[in-house]
């Protein structure tokens, strides 16, 4: 077997065309959300088959009730780890398009602040990840002829859009997704300098919530004061739902949340917290007074350890450009949950829903659209894998690896961790101002680079651990 | 003089004319608070004055600083009353336009509900209702020869963008304007079978309020109930601004608002609600617990002589049609104060500001829109003029014309008064149910049809009136 260092050589030399593939990927305007991404996804999918076709695995095109799972498989060996490796190719919508700098589905590189700058929808989340993964295995095949363990790629085309059939999928294949480890790939860094393998994952409920009046829409100089106001009972119930040290105020709520251990706490709390926020101000939020996040904890335990609730839109009545004196005739919010310990999305979604009709005026009327979600996960800590892994990424970055946690939901790591019986270890390398769901979302060259051979590092490891 | 039995019988034989000549007023798009409007503006000015022209009236357009006035005046004679009729020929914008029934400019005949029912922007506010003037002189000239008093017509142009050159065009050209009594048209009846006098406007101010957060959007998993969230800070804001009894907790709001007079009160709470609210539900309103409007005072009262504020619109952050884990970079809402007695708009608005910043969280930023506005009117109700134009509609209606208040802003009213020293009468007859405003906005060929035979016994009345 090769050493890691001509693996690695083959890695730099191989980046302009690693970085030539990758914006090919990024050219699919794969948005999993919207009826018009369908065609992008299938087509972004069978180039990701003829990819992987194109490194010796046998990949294929695998139907689901949404969009189509892609699965790739290495040739067997016997007496070699089997490395099961997650990622998802969709992404979400780039609207508003207007607020980007250059078409999102146009990838561009812009030399700033030292970095060469990728810029395109799904740069950082989640092209970028599991693309470092495959050009690893490449850089592998190159240099040593082969894949030093058993390889099972599979990428999901509905991550963002809500993973509807990926609890199906797992589980109507098991024996074909069967591995001794699985590792996610969607996930971010602690700071530029430092990896992380996060082992705390948030739970998540979606909530759409649409407040109607008895009446289609008024004239406010006629109706207002006198007609119910969708606009005003929805601000009133939003309004209710935090007190005014950021609780959450639903009866029950925090039903199954555990405090954090102080041991826990005391680590949380000695991190640097620039590095945690990576350039995004919290004023505002909990090291001051105001309705930023919930007062008490600190910012590291929000982030990981507290559930809460956040509004992420809303619209009623007048949104055009110019005065209208109207009473509106509905009004809506988006919300979701991020959820921790035992918590339940079917639980939080019905107490929700409670909180909102008994706060009903009467001749109101009240719809609800959400369905699913997802559980919080932990992973245990000890397993050898995340020693592997951790090796392998302090020997690529300046600084150790970070185990932590994250508010972001990744469903397929309980479902993994819970179909498989396997730990599912979550290693990636975004970072919190790479503006992923959010207009001119970037990645850039360098951490793709560096992401590749923390890869081949891995791959390395793990190849080493079973030989161990 | 022609008898008036003679001019309601021209009145009745030139309906189909009328309403031909009416559909093509409302084919227009004359939005004036959209850049687009502009050129239907010019276009729909130009076709009035060619109409006026016809009708042996000297008309013009005049030039203001936003959209042009169509002015035009009857040939002098001495010993007449000299009567001014103000309407406007511009209308709200009609957005959405996918919950109207047919293009709210292409004028759609419907029979329903014992009515032949015309849906368009601007059939009922205002076009139908200036244009029954318009029909009523025709009918005396045709009918009579000549106009039966001296007569000057005043379009406006920017009625629904804030008629921000009305002021100075009535002020630079009060000697143009000179008369013995006004008339605004831009009104409504009481009930289907009620006309109506209006004699108390309520002021109104109009304002938009954006927070915007120190980040962009923001990633809700990662950030969420850490970060500042506009939406939030709106909503917990605009919540604040009614107490659990739907009074305005903005300090000193209510300051100037004396309370209605015992016997007034009891006028207003002997009227017919079902006729008050034409179809209207106030479920949720103060007919029962909930937030429909201010809880203490009827619905007449509120209507007609209580102020609030009322929120038109609200947005902010994910409004797009699927779920996405955003925390907004901002959120703002459209938001209309109504006036009573001497509260100021120009106060008002300094107060809800001041309310505004004192609650905003630590980082976030507010940017308030919004300028002028109109004081509340209330015309002497002893003017000879108002029983003219009582006697009038008396014989026209099935039921006596009701002296009554308004919540819609009609700042020309004030203005008029104060600038030419005349009463300003305001009658017209718009419904509740006429969907002003509003998408499938619509009046009725029958409405029409009395309203020209109203005018025409207006215009007799006030000729008998000079003659007594």
């Amino acid at each position: 077997m090769s050493s890691i260092d001509a693996i690695l050589d083959q890695v730099d030399a191989n980046l302009p065309a690693s970085l030539d593939r990758f914006r090919r990927l990024l050219a699919f305007p794969s948005v999993s959300s919207l009826p018009e991404g369908a065609e992008a996804i299938a087509a972004c999918a069978d180039w990701l088959v003829e990819e992987l076709n194109g490194l010796g695995l046998a990949a294929r095109v695998m139907p689901t009730a949404g969009h189509p799972m892609v699965l790739a498989t290495s040739p067997r060996r016997a007496g070699r780890p089997k490395v099961l490796f997650y990622g998802h190719y969709d992404v979400q919508p780039a609207e508003p398009l207007e607020a980007w700098d250059s078409p999102p589905f146009e990838p561009r590189i812009v030399e700033e602040d030292g970095l060469r700058r990728i810029y395109a929808r799904g740069a950082a989340d989640s092209k970028s990840q599991f693309w470092s993964v495959i050009e690893a295995l490449r850089a592998w095949r190159d240099s040593a002829g082969e894949l030093p363990v058993d390889v099972t790629v599979m990428l999901e085309g509905e991550e963002e859009s809500g993973s509807a059939s990926l609890s199906d999928f797992v589980t109507e294949n098991r024996e074909l997704l069967a591995c001794d480890v699985a590792f996610n790939s969607d996930s971010d860094m602690w700071s530029p300098d430092r990896p992380a393998i996060t082992t705390r994952l948030k739970g998540l409920v979606h909530e759409k919530v649409t407040i109607n009046a008895p009446n289609g829409e008024l004239h406010s100089g006629h109706f207002g004061n006198v007609a119910v106001n969708p606009v005003q009972v929805l601000t009133g119930i939003l309004s209710a739902i935090h007190d005014d040290r950021g609780r959450v105020t639903i009866e029950g709520f925090y039903d199954g949340v555990d405090p954090i251990a102080p041991d826990l706490r005391a680590q949380w709390e000695a991190l640097d917290l620039d590095e945690a926020l990576s350039g995004v101000s919290v004023a505002g939020g909990p090291r001051e007074e105001g309705p930023g996040g919930e007062k008490g904890p600190g910012v590291v335990e929000l982030m990981w350890g507290r559930p809460g609730v956040d509004f992420n839109g809303i619209s009623g009545g007048n949104t055009g450009p110019s005065e209208r004196s109207v009473l509106p005739a509905s009004a809506y919010a988006r919300l979701t949950y991020r959820l921790v310990g035992r918590q339940r999305p079917e639980d939080i979604r019905a107490k929700f829903r409670k909180f909102i009709e008994t706060r009903l005026p009467a001749g109101c009327q009240v719809e609800f659209e959400g369905a699913g979600g997802s559980t919080a996960v932990s992973v245990n800590e000890a397993s050898p894998y995340i020693a592997a892994a951790a090796r392998a990424l302090n020997a690529e970055w300046p600084e150790p690896a970070l185990i932590k946690g994250t508010g972001g939901a990744v469903p397929v790591v309980g479902l993994l961790t819970e179909q498989l019986g396997v730990d599912c270890i979550t290693v990636g390398f975004i970072l919190g101002d790479d503006a992923i769901h959010a207009p001119n979302e970037r990645y850039d060259v360098e951490r793709l680079h560096k992401g590749i051979r923390s890869w081949s590092r891995i791959l390395s490891e793990l190849a080493g651990s079973n030989a161990a």
